[in-house]
């Protein structure tokens, strides 16, 4: 009997979030396990606009097939503003559309992992990076996260021990943990990377959303390595057109990503491309981007407070100057499985920490997401949770 | 010094087509090179009012991340139109919508294929496909087309050499040959998969825009091993939107479809999902596809009859029944590359017949597409086409 499947899916396994989402769906339910969004923040009536007057002014091209890197315009918007905002020399050939910055973990999985490479993330390290990478059978290694960054002499050491292929990072606002690496983190990182031969991914998708403190340069600005830089319009305009891209200046690394992209799914959607380009140009994002970082700080203070007042003192908990997520680390002897079971008969949800490590898993995280909820909700939500809590710990 | 690049993209060639549609994009060339749907077909109006009912209606929901499997009401209606259209037992379950269905092809390569492996493909086969697979590093064969579909002897005989993972085919109107494969042809081989562990590919982008004779049932009717359907929007209401699906009645391979996606770009745009259902519901596609294919067969038409006039008679032409292309060979001791060149000083273009083999490369073969230019233009560009044969020749 010939093997149906081939070896990577086989080794895939079901999204645990994806189950856990299927029980949060009940609307009883008050969940901060999802990374949604709050849609109130979306531009709803200024993107319906834009479809219009992307459909008045250019007829029926806009729905025709489109060239692979993108709409010319809206990849130029891209560059200047990396250009402006940090002070990066970035040219729209430095930019791919993609459709949504997961699709940019499979085309650098694609045009870099040969079988058995090593990849090395962040512990925690994202959810999807783990999923999109995995389908190219690497060997994943973590590095710890500190407040300030990652563990710099677990970083030197795991580097050249494993010949490391790719390193991938969210440095501002991490998913799962909301850590933010310090400007001195970065530096000394960065100049680790020049003795090696890794590639530098910095995933950004929430780089936009700091409420708090003072942006801090890329990795990128502090190692001569090849990197990339992931970036996405859906924590800032929309995630469900799924508009995302990727920034290399190096044309040998586009060029290879252009052919997998073409092989991937021909261009992302074009007529959504044209929708952001025109909302982009028609209205002051600078002023939509201050409305949504001022509904999250909300929610993130109603969240610390709430957290402050309802859960015992042992639990610590990390409190990110922008994004979206909280992380939480309960004492070792609690497991964050069973504080999930005993929250769910009190209707109130998160994601145990688990999948958001390879190898050695603690029992003892989790993640918590403030965006989709407003402070009421969140106030009861970390309300049943703290109960759920000192319920379990008493039991211990 | 490390390897930057994965193997599968340094095996990756560049795309050739790719490279001719940039010389092809001069306004003074009349162009059959490419495989673009005529915009006059584009229900623009139409896509216009649902994209404002979508919103108005629904308001920011629709800009949300989404579920991986896809709009449910969209994969019924989906579901529902194999029924009623070819009789099939389909349910919503079955369908994962993709972004178009090239994505489709590398969900397939992603799922089923590990490095080695055996694809069997049409000869000359469908290049999107031989791009999307070669990233999973299988492979290739081909076997060899006829009028009525694929020579059987060979078939048999390569599946059994080979050990073949998958047969991937276009049986309607077939890319690029303009094909379609018989009944008698299809129950043949769909005989001979029951002997095989093969699982059966069947692409059908163009089998709606069928002008001439009667469907005819996919080979999955008469065979039982696993299979796959590909669908897509492309050619019926818009390719810009990359809207696509993959219909299989296997829940174990549904679901290793469904974990790919989700690591590949979580979902498809949701916002073009709720318009092209919209769309769906609100307008007659029947009416809509008698349109579209009235232009097309007119314009088929049009060529056919200018082909009959300007090419010599030494040259065989395929005479779909639908679809976009025709397929033309021409004697053997002339080259589609240098007449290529030929015909770009005389400014019309087309696809030297190349990139669709792997292997052994007939060099004496080219695809014209007759959907995106008026039967005037088709006209002139044959008559330029018939004189820059003519020289060539006259020149051996």
């Amino acid at each position: 009997m010939n093997q149906l499947f081939s070896d990577r899916i086989l080794n895939s396994k079901k999204s645990f979030i994806r189950e856990i989402l299927k029980i949060t769906n009940n609307k009883d339910i008050i969940s901060f396990a999802g990374g949604l969004p709050n849609p109130i923040s979306f531009p709803t009536a200024a993107l319906q606009d834009a479809m219009n007057t992307v459909t008045s002014k250019n007829g029926s091209h806009v729905f025709q097939y489109a060239t692979t890197e993108g709409y010319l315009p809206l990849r130029e918007y891209i560059a200047k503003r990396y250009q402006t905002k940090h002070g990066l020399t970035i040219n729209a050939d430095d930019i791919l559309i993609t459709s949504g910055s997961q699709q940019g973990l499979d085309l650098i999985g694609k045009v870099f992992l040969n079988k058995d490479d090593h990849v090395l993330i962040e512990k925690p390290g994202y959810l999807g990076a783990i999923q999109a990478l995995s389908l190219y059978e690497p060997h994943f290694h973590q590095v710890d996260l500190f407040e300030d960054g990652i563990d710099l002499n677990q970083f030197k050491t795991l580097l050249h021990q494993h010949n490391i292929k790719l390193f991938y990072s969210v440095p501002n606002f991490q998913n799962p943990t909301g850590i933010t690496y310090s400007k001195a983190n970065r530096e000394a990182l960065g100049g680790m990377l020049n003795d090696t031969q890794t590639v530098l991914i910095e995933d950004d998708p929430y780089g936009e959303l700091r409420f708090i403190g003072e942006d801090v340069p890329y990795i990128q600005s502090f190692s001569s390595n090849p990197s990339i830089l992931l970036g996405s319009f859906s924590k800032i305009v929309t995630p469900g057109m799924r508009i995302g891209w990727i920034c290399t200046t190096r044309p040998e690394i586009m060029d290879k990503l252009i052919i997998a992209k073409q092989a991937s799914d021909l261009h992302t959607n074009y007529f959504s491309q044209r929708v952001i380009y025109q909302y982009l140009i028609d209205n002051n994002l600078e002023e939509h981007i201050s409305h949504i970082k001022k509904l999250y700080k909300e929610q993130r203070e109603a969240m610390l407070l709430s957290i402050a007042e309802y859960f015992p003192e042992n639990i610590k908990i990390t409190k990110p100057e922008g994004g979206m997520f909280l992380w939480a680390t309960l004492p070792d002897s609690m497991s964050s499985l069973k504080l999930f079971e005993l929250a769910s008969t009190l209707k109130v949800a998160f994601v145990p920490g688990e999948p958001f490590y390879v190898g050695e898993i603690p029992q003892n995280t989790l993640r918590l997401n403030y965006t989709n909820s407003d402070p009421k909700t969140i106030d009861e939500g970390i309300k049943r949770l703290g109960q759920a809590i000192k319920t379990l710990l008493a039991q211990a």
